[in-house]
């Protein structure tokens, strides 16, 4: 058995999953990401868009107490978005707007008026309500989309719910959830290993670090966007093994997937072979 | 509320789905299917392959009484296939070599023997296991893989489980749980239509059909390959709707998936037009 502090459900919530419409590539992802981190998930629920089910599938995932509970979907600005109500419920809080949603709401329409695709930001009642979530719940950074994620705790259980739109889900838990879990981790040991590849679109390296994820588990690589330096797209490739013992084979691993990744690119060129793996933890 | 006789639960069981390594397919496939005949699935679970989360899901599932708990993965012959003895668990009966299973293994073994790809038929312990099923239970013929699938009933739910590997859970599925999805179904009215189709092998027709069916929902298509004739592959192609009222509505849906899939097939030739649409039921 897994120690639980290491545990993880998650829950799925779309009537799309469950009419054959939309094929749950979520669930996927996210395990794979977790299992890199040396999280064990043990459960995974799909429920419909429907306050009751997403709340009593909340209550009996908080019972069985995993370290996390990561619930995805229906975090959008229509009535059919429910998640939040169904948390609200099964937390036992009120729903209430939060300013620090509201800010980071206003921001993403404040930089789409800025790229000049909207005139002016409107906090329209449909906008007011994706900041409305539950009390003492603290809203995560979406920098892709417009619906913050969610972060609460109820009886030692993390939760967190993020947008069910694939490229919001991967953005907030790459950027907001990913620091959180690795800290959660302390305790194991990991190698990192750090590259830096440019020329390349992170839309372009995205699929291919799915796939050398998908091919050496246990690798976990987040891609850290430095924006465009003379012209060229700039990324930092953070390589991370979690160790249980014997370091070498985790640089082995490591190795493995970097020459992977760089195969796929067919890269001509430039990285910044930089660091020798650095081991961190005990 | 759908009526409580057309809801479905899904659990799916495997490691594979929880740690990033396998897409779950098999869980839009099977909800597509259910969704064309009228059934609502109401929630899917996802577990490790182990007996205490396989039976705890199964008992909750039945606790909230769907019509049927359709079961996905762990029949196989290895240790690690241990979904029969969380439904035993679950259902409180004892696990027993069925003489009707065994009989449906023997008859696989036997067709690969008259194939010529092995030479006598050989009943190892593993290959018992796959006939060890729970007492009462009845063994669900797999015309594609080994272990058949398993029909049983506990308080008035209807469980089956079928195999992980997708060819041999549509296999069941379509031959042995559709007519009887269907006659449950009875107080429905169904509108079909036979059409015929020739020189195109069942394995190149089966992801049209997939797709047919994700476009036209409430569309079913079921394929019934007669065999070779003249040296041409046949098959008759069924396409079921049901009606609340509209027949008009539902003969239109049929022929416009009709022209979707025969467009797509690229179809030469031969159809045989056949029948009008008929209309069964109340």
């Amino acid at each position: 058995m897994p120690s639980r502090r290491l545990t993880v459900e998650i829950i799925n919530v779309g009537n799309e999953l469950l009419d054959g419409r939309t094929l749950n590539t979520n669930l996927q992802w996210l395990c794979g990401r977790l299992s890199a981190l040396g999280f064990i998930v043990k459960r995974a629920v799909i429920v419909r868009d429907d306050i009751t089910d997403i709340s009593a599938s909340i209550r009996e995932a908080i019972r069985r107490k995993p370290r996390w509970l990561i619930i995805s979907g229906g975090l959008g600005p229509t009535h059919d978005d429910k998640t939040l109500e169904g948390v609200a419920k099964a937390v036992g809080k009120k729903l209430k707007v939060s300013d620090e949603a509201l800010e980071l709401i206003r921001e993403h329409y404040e930089r789409m008026v800025e790229k000049g695709l909207i005139e002016r930001v409107e906090l329209t009642s449909a906008r007011i309500k994706m900041a409305t979530i539950p009390q003492g719940a603290r809203p995560l950074r979406n920098n892709v989309g417009t619906a913050p994620g969610v972060l609460l705790r109820k009886a030692g259980v993390k939760i967190v719910c993020l947008p069910g739109v694939p490229s919001e889900l991967q953005d907030i838990f790459n950027n907001e959830l990913y620091p959180l879990l690795l800290t959660e981790s302390r305790g194991r040991k990991f190698i990192t290993k750090r590259i830096t590849v440019r020329g390349v679109l992170e839309s372009s390296l995205s699929p291919l670090i799915d796939e050398a994820m998908k091919r050496f588990r246990g690798v976990y690589i987040k891609s850290n966007p430095r924006g465009f330096e003379g012209g060229e797209s700039v990324i930092d490739l953070d390589f991370i093994v979690g160790v249980s013992g014997d370091d070498k084979r985790a640089e082995q691993l490591i190795s493995e997937a970097e020459s992977f990744l760089l195969e796929r690119l067919s890269y001509g060129g430039k990285t910044n072979e930089g660091d020798q793996p650095q081991r961190h933890g005990k």
